[in-house]
């Protein structure tokens, strides 16, 4: 057998390079030779930027265990989109002749959506020059918005650390005995899946957020200054969860609505929640405060769930394996058999069907007040939050793998 | 003997739980007979909102082992300033009539800079009545500037997470190969200390800050802007760690030079990093964001420091030892007797020289280009983030322990 090369793309999360070291182990213990990997996506192979994976591993005994827990990505990324695949385009032959120089069999993209695509395109542009070339995609993303896979790797993490980062915020907002209002922000332009994650944060010691707004419900400022006040009436502190998309139901952004100045003369966006804040100080005259959940939520590997990063091993894997089978054009996919127990079947689907269309909160798991998640939402969340992986630490400090 | 009677006042910290766990085991292994809380600082004594902490730990076993690693206050907080003792306000009274009714001999307050002004009336209130009620105050502050103790408890904590978040947001930011300027906004209006610990994330597997500018040195734009067009050229990716404090020569604020005007017509001061931000646009043209380490780094349990844990605990049983042997008006401290290995003796000392002064970092821990720290610096922060608690997860998340 020949070799297979894999790359990575797209934002980072904190399973992408648990998905690396499972492709490593999977070419390992598979029919290939060696395991190349294209350092910054697609890119190392067009420029020729490629290492060998396996000798890494071979010289480096715990590299497998810390990549597993390592944030971000260890083969870098890039943000390349290919060009169609009937353009003519003369990049298509500089990767396929990159293909032939390395002798690989099989590419895997661990990536988002954008990634898919050109997985896609690949696959597409290998059928019509007739190469045996199998492209296999490895989903990630912190945001779940793909199809088709019951979930994405990348996102019980962040679920986690969200749920985690909540209940620690609402600790901090209930200190006074003053009222007070809290919003918390999170990352999801178009789908609310990991606002609605701070949902976790309700349990037998925690109140969890109170209001919950996701992007695919419009967003009303009355209603939103009405639910705060008859809150108000009832308990002292009010933490609310939103994401940076929600938009009102002309579906412009809420965001929008505050452009300022800076000193330079340009406008700055404010994000949902600083909105929000002017909002509830302009209307109900009471203490705000707003917290932008920042890029931890795709970062803090100190905080990953061990379900994800499972997951995340075992697609990569399940990635090479599909590939000696023949599979090609294929993304791996999650089938969620069982919730509780929760179980899953690892699975692949065509990527043409999962490429460039994005997965929402179905609008059954909001509420009819729009302002909090069904328990059907939860029930869903709950499984993918669950287990903590081991961490080294040194000097007080995770201990990551680094490629610099 | 009589009662004893603790309260929480001030900002919140990882670790001022800690200290009341470990004021409670004080007492329960003292000559004392009951443990008291008062609910909102010294607010709870005024208005006799007052609960049997032995109660609550006899009837929960687990409740100290939670208690020891939940963040914020147990208790509650207060932001309130006694009058000066000579004012002859009736607040005194009111005091000094409930320590009666509760039959306390010593009470124990959790706390800042303001608390330990309280501590420091009330004993000298104290003295005045010829009382022989003690009173001790129990450091804590995520800032670090109290005087006289070698650190103050939750520093430690805050110290590890923003290391940890710094390391995390450099894995974050290295991604793509282009350039980019990444700035972290860490706490710390007056005092560096905070924003000093971003240090200690460059280690093997990380190259931890590029820059890091604290208050106690006058920030110039010029050599800012400069320093990064420099660095730039050597690598790709820049991270910059400033305190929210920074100031010109003037003694300005850096953040005070953007007020921006939001759609309600107010000014709204951004931030130190966001000022940058925009700077670092305009000027060099390059990628940039910035990052406010929210309320996390005063927050985040789970990512608490074993050592300011177990030292939190073992102060506030220290408080209630001093009490018993007739020690007031004082506060406990740590004396670092050795940095490697790293050990610190429990000491008591006269309040009056602590409250109502702050400790900056010495000039001499700063380097002499004033966008970094000294080895001294490191050596000194080193040993305070070591070691993990072990936290108890349950659905995923780490268990805290709430009166609500």
């Amino acid at each position: 057998m020949g070799n297979v090369i894999v790359a990575q793309s797209g934002g980072p999360t904190v399973a992408i390079n648990a998905s690396l070291a499972g492709v490593i182990e999977g070419a390992l213990s598979s029919k290939y030779d060696k395991i190349y990997g294209s350092i910054n996506g697609i890119l190392g192979i067009k420029d020729d930027n490629i290492i060998n994976l396996g000798d890494i591993v071979n010289t480096n005994p715990d590299f497998l265990k810390k990549l597993k827990v390592t944030p971000a990505m260890f083969l870098g990324s890039c943000r390349f989109k290919l060009p169609n695949v009937d353009s003519n385009d003369p990049i298509y032959n500089t990767l396929f002749d990159q293909f032939k120089k390395y002798d690989i069999d099989a590419f895997f993209y661990i990536g988002g959506n954008d990634s898919m695509d050109t997985v896609d395109k690949l696959s597409a542009y290998a059928k019509q020059i007739d190469s045996p070339i199998r492209f296999v995609g490895v989903p990630k993303t912190i945001d779940n918005d793909l199809c088709v896979t019951d979930h994405t790797p990348g996102f019980g993490s962040a679920a986690k650390y969200i749920a985690t980062t909540t209940m620690e915020v609402i600790y901090d907002a209930q200190i006074y005995n003053s009222p007070s209002v809290t919003i918390i922000e999170v990352m999801g332009r178009d789908a609310g899946w990991l606002t609605a994650a701070t949902s976790l944060a309700r349990n037998e010691y925690c109140c969890g957020p109170d209001l919950i707004y996701l992007p695919e419900a419009p967003f009303n400022t009355e209603i939103f200054v009405n639910d705060l006040s008859r809150l108000l009436k009832e308990k002292t502190n009010i933490v609310v969860a939103v994401s940076e998309g929600i938009r009102d139901a002309k579906g412009e952004y809420i965001s929008a609505s505050t452009g300022t100045l800076d000193n330079f003369g340009h406008a700055q966006l404010s994000g949902a929640g600083k909105t929000l804040e002017y909002l509830v100080k302009e209307r109900l005259g009471v203490k705000c405060r707003s917290i932008e959940v920042n890029v931890l939520q795709r970062a803090a590997a100190h905080m990953s769930s061990l379900t994800d990063i499972k997951e995340s091993v075992n697609l990569g894997k399940q990635a090479v394996w599909f590939a000696e089978e023949g599979v090609t054009g294929a993304m791996v996919i999650l089938r969620r058999t069982s919730n509780s127990p929760y179980e899953v079947e690892y699975d692949n689907a065509k990527i043409h069907d999962i490429a460039n269309e994005a997965k929402e909160v179905p609008q059954e798991w909001i509420n009819a007040s729009h302002n909090w998640v069904t328990d059907e939402m939860i029930e869903y969340l709950k499984p993918l939050v669950i287990g903590e992986p081991k961490l080294d630490y040194a000097d007080g400090l995770p201990v990551y793998v680094t490629r610099n």
